[in-house]
């Protein structure tokens, strides 16, 4: 095992962190890591913000589904999918008049688009939470800036074809976590093809959810199944999240 | 700069391999380091297909938009989202009661599961990306595997709500790539909040691609922005790219 699959695989998301500031130094390479992503047809199909206000990191604790410990980072980059360069590009070249002289429509930012910027702002943050791991830096992501889009668009100014992907909050701590099982590879690793796992197989690989949830039953629920559902997939900001996203893919045609 | 920090900014898309093959236990190593990459709630939501066979990385060299050094790879990790494994639990117990008795529907994977889990995919391929560059082998992105969602359903005994996210194609190789430059930091990251570039600033962004366009033109192109466009965003592909993912969104309510 060398150093960088040691970091990898001993990572572990961080939401508790202590005041000592991320040196500047650090917090540059970091972004640096991020840019040197891969991306699809070096196109670059996303824009970060690096956010240290703490105004702005209070309200974004609350508008991420109300999650203090955003207040309490030293840094936080969002990573925005962002259309809205390349398509101001291809006016100002008349694209559109191009295209038109091709027989062909240019119609902004498609749903194609977006989702490659999605891959590649998801593959540009894992390069900078991988980098911050190497410097002992701690990292979370936070999916709920999907939510409340609206909010997200005035706070940060995002333009039409620029949305959140995601934000990570960076910074410095004292605690040792401790590493969160996965899966057995078993039921997320296949060869060759995909297998649809049978009901046997379903169960057999959320036994340790399932053992958990017995031990300590809530009798609001029957089973893990249900406590999961109502906690995440069944919540208000899981609702929100499928509300927001779809406010923001009405932009990709 | 530590050792992680100069694989991560010296890695380059690899698309001539070697026959050498990539060592069993490296590429155990590769797919153990994607699987610690962290996931939304602990969800995984996706799953990995290892593909070594040659026949089937043939077939993908062409139904991913003709590439032929896909099939000239030592191994393709495909990184499938998966919602059937959940929503097969939550069949399994119950949910859908559940969700009824506490006066929700239960709908199945909805579109907050699809982004969720493309970022779960994404995050868990740039793991295995960084780790195989500590390995010295090489990768390359293939965003392709997106398109002909029919035939790869077919191929790869794809079930309802499992779609392919990224595919990675991996070997040796013995060339010393070079590093493709990125547009300026000033054009990508920002402070604080967006900034939305002006025009000029757009053009400064390209400015280095425009060069090179009109050190060589084209005379079936104005500029840089229309050539790129002919063969990117306007192409067949890119085309079949958009459809194939309308197609794929369909399933996701």
């Amino acid at each position: 095992m060398n150093e960088t699959i040691q970091f990898i695989n001993n990572r572990v998301s961080i939401r508790k962190f202590n005041n000592k500031p991320i040196d500047e130094k650090i917090m540059d390479n970091i972004i640096h890591a991020a840019m040197r992503a891969p991306t699809a047809g070096n196109m670059m199909l996303y824009s970060i913000i690096k956010i240290q206000d703490k105004d702005m990191l209070k309200k974004l604790s609350e508008t991420c589904d109300h999650q203090p410990f955003i207040g309490n980072s030293d840094t936080a980059l969002l990573f925005a999918v962002d259309l809205y360069k390349w398509h101001k590009y291809f006016l100002l070249n008349k694209v559109p008049e191009y295209a038109k002289r091709t027989n062909r429509v240019y119609e902004g930012p498609t749903l194609g688009d977006c989702i490659l910027g999605i891959n590649d702002a998801l593959i540009a943050a894992q390069s900078a939470v991988i980098a911050a791991e190497s410097y002992g830096v701690g990292s979370c992501y936070i999916g709920d800036i999907m939510e409340n889009i609206e909010v997200h668009r005035q706070l940060l100014n995002l333009p039409k074809y620029v949305f959140p992907a995601t934000l990570i909050v960076f910074g410095n701590y004292d605690h040792q976590p401790k590493l969160r099982s996965r899966f057995a590879k078993e039921f997320v690793v296949f060869d060759e093809k995909y297998k649809s796992l049978s009901d046997d197989e379903i169960k057999e690989m959320f036994k340790e959810q399932e053992a958990k949830f017995n031990s300590n039953p809530v009798s609001d629920f029957e089973n893990f199944a249900q406590q999961f559902y109502n906690r995440k997939i069944g919540s208000d900001f899981f609702k929100e999240m499928n509300r927001s996203l779809k406010e923001i893919m009405k932009d990709f045609k």
